[in-house]
């Protein structure tokens, strides 16, 4: 495995597989892992918004990362959530993914009250001194309740442990300003609401993204061509992965990226209730699309 | 204690008095309860938004249900907060704090993907189902990613568990369509957003609010000039304390209400962290609404 | 006519009559006018919300002012609508309404990119300035891109031709809030979002509403009982009332208010398109609210 | 000029120059597009929202058209902007704007009430019908209060008249969805919230900008460098672009090209009242980004 620092490519964002009795599903969560390694994924990232990180608890949430550690044996780097509302708990959770082997941290800030930027770069400069863990900073203007500003972006981007930003707005060109004020000193990687070519043409690392998890050798080709500059070539592939963005992007992401992987022949059980288990019609959608792009 | 099914009145919403070292501070907790009770209020509504809830792991709402629970010794009803996402938790809540001995179950839906009506109507008949408690329905439209529509309401209001609804919206207008649609079989009940009185002659049943902690003789008082219909006089009451409602609202909430009680002699920590703690211009100006009020 | 600046009482929003070829009918206007007024309403509202005032031109809106001024033949006080993006155009309107013969304006202020709260003081005082009529401030801060501040209010209360401001969001505590800072400089009315029985009791002086135009009688014996202090009779008539507003802010409010219009003898013909008329079932919901309230 | 119906490239939105008196300043607007169109621009708008299209009567409207088209003088395509809350006022631009000679319609559609799909299809498809011109649909999600969905855009890309797009959200992701579901029936621009270079990779026509005013030698060599395929040369061109469009985003649009314009020595005023001028802060900060990359 290459030095994390340096890490670009796909990393999908993998789900938590639940048994009908809400206990996380290790098995399942392994056999995922192992066939995405083997498709060509760059990194798995436990514990993301597709992992359901907000529906399970603490112990739940260390046996994924646990199950994925062991799973990824060191082939890829496991990227592990953490999201929390107070400092308190999100330094519990870093310490302890970092304990269990994780190669790094996903940090996600939840809040129930709004927070100002100075508590937003507080709970991430938090997170970033619990361990020697590189981390990468979750942010999504149009879903998270505190989220990071460009200011915050860029305060925090000196800190010598945050490496890398994920966004998952729709916001392209809020990667580009990113990049633009942090002078090389952060990685930007793309969610699945941005076109991913796009995020790459502009100078992005790659993408944590929920619905990798199903087309992982195409999302793998689609970087590889980004790679080598053949832009037609990638844009092709990417118009035709597009339409499977869309479908997830209707849907709940979790039941979505779960009922595909059924498909596929991955059972990972359904969301958490209330969360809705995807119907008939909207099962349907999702394998018309992973079909049209060899998926199925 | 009366019957809590013909509740009505002031109840508190209590913040969670925390050490500097994030742990619950059951007797200053407790010595709370005591005043408030002795002030007059109706009831004690532990772990709402107030009581941070949001930034509390299970063992420590634990503490806060059961120091209430202690400190009312029966003398007032204990609703207390059941938060979760997912319908797994918040039954494991409501049966613990029915085993704590809670005397009502304040039930709140949180969300990071939206769910649709029906996936909120599961979620709180299974509050409801969880034990015998009374059930208050917790609604906030601007708040709640998944909030209660009022079909849902009017679809849960015939669960015998489910005998009154909290709405924290901003919109009175709200509430007199809940008691038109739920002809008597729920019993509705303000927020601090809203005018009390105004809440009162529309047919509330009384308020479930953060700022009663610091007024609850003021508060109580105002209840009784609407229970005795006396608008005028109430109305000049409800203009001095519309002022204390308005600070809240400006503020963290459950900063504004540690810090208030600081100036009362109630020692209560501060917003767990990255909350902001308040500043002093803003301490001064719950130090001025209190002063005018006569609460200081 | 009594003077304008003790205005208190229901004032009717008019919708603009049109043809089907788009041209303003005038004789409808003056005949509902002449109805709205014999039914006891204290004054007329043209160019609000309910009247189209975004979808009229300068010239079909001086005929509507003409009309309703012509038809209240000094019965009632006309408050004719402003409302532009420009000073230059609110000015120019604001002179022609003032010629034309209205009593007072009402003031509101559209913008297409947003504007700081300095510049909204500009505008609305550019239209005071511009006659020596009273005018009414309109605010709504959930459709308005660049409403009225709190802040903002409290400066222009200040003007001696500013008396009144009509509060047509949703937030009932807001108002309070504009009685609590003004100190009697300003008199508030409600719109049809709230519940007008609880706006008379914080304080108000009435509302201007389009549903007023429906039910006439009913509203001004609301107004009536509100004003008697006969809280518990007017909260009777409030409840059945409600069921008004509640249909009509489901539906385009213009359409809303032709439709139950045209049910009871006044064809007002239907919005301007592209606005939809309404449907069969939702002329039904019109229809059968109305019959509740006695107003079919 | 070469057909419209191939047009490509950069097309700047025009500010409308307007004296102290609140007058089109034509001499002005002449000497601008002459300026614009020696520097290489395939098109120009007038009427766009940087031309303050609503802030502006049809008087004024029409003299903006005439002198646009006056100076264009054939050598490139005028694209004038027809924005209307009526049918009836829509259609009666568009049918003008065709008499003075404009090349083309960008059409928009503005509200207050919200309208249905339905009416959103009918007005534009009145527009198209108006006139023989080539009509560019408006679209901008976080701005028009009823906006064009993805399926009313399909449902129009299928009229004649109708072949172009401009999409003003921030949402990249947005314009490959139209280029996938219109399959080659409608072009796609951008606007100055997209990464332009990014909307060419994925298949767009070139970009409706404000900005393109006062960089339009450098905006053509971006698209030309495009056009190319030459990105990599693109991108770095693109990086100290962008720095222009995002001190745009945080100012008024029309005052912050008018501010820019005059430092280039093309004096048009300000925006108009109640808009506010830029200060003398902002005024700097478009200055400093104007002489990064050679515009001044």
């Amino acid at each position: 495995m290459s030095d994390i620092r340096n890490l670009r490519g796909v990393v999908p964002y993998l789900p938590t597989p639940l048994t009908a009795g809400g206990e996380v599903d290790e098995a399942a969560l392994k056999r995922l892992c192992d066939h995405l390694i083997k498709e060509g994924v760059h990194g798995l990232t436990p514990l993301g918004s597709t992992g359901e990180f907000a529906y399970l608890d603490f112990a739940a949430k260390e046996r994924v990362v646990a199950a994925t550690v062991d799973a990824a044996a060191g082939r890829v780097p496991v990227i592990a959530g953490v999201a929390a509302t107070t400092i308190r708990d999100a330094k519990m959770q870093a310490k302890r993914w970092a304990a269990l082997g994780a190669d790094g941290i996903l940090a996600v800030m939840e809040a129930y009250f709004p927070v100002p930027d100075q508590g937003v770069i507080d709970y991430f400069t938090a997170v970033a001194d619990a361990t020697d863990l590189p981390v990468t900073l979750y942010t999504n203007p149009n879903f998270q309740r505190s989220d990071l500003t460009l200011d915050a972006i860029e305060a925090l981007s000196h800190h010598p442990n945050i490496l890398f930003v994920k966004d998952a707005s729709t916001n392209t060109g809020r990667l580009l300003s990113m990049l633009n004020r942090c002078e090389g000193r952060i990685g930007v990687f793309a969610a699945s609401s941005h076109i991913t070519t796009a995020v790459m043409l502009i100078g992005g690392r790659g993408w944590l993204a929920g619905p990798s998890c199903l087309i992982p050798r195409q999302s793998v080709r689609l970087f590889e061509l980004c790679e080598a500059g053949e832009w037609d070539a990638a844009m092709e592939l990417q118009r035709a992965l597009w339409a499977v963005n869309q479908v997830f992007a209707k849907f709940n992401l979790a039941g979505a990226v779960k009922a595909g992987l059924r498909l596929q022949g991955f059972e990972c059980g359904e969301p958490a209730p209330p969360q809705p288990a995807l119907g008939p019609e909207q099962v349907a959608a999702v394998k018309a699309v992973l079909e049209r792009v060899g998926a199925l």
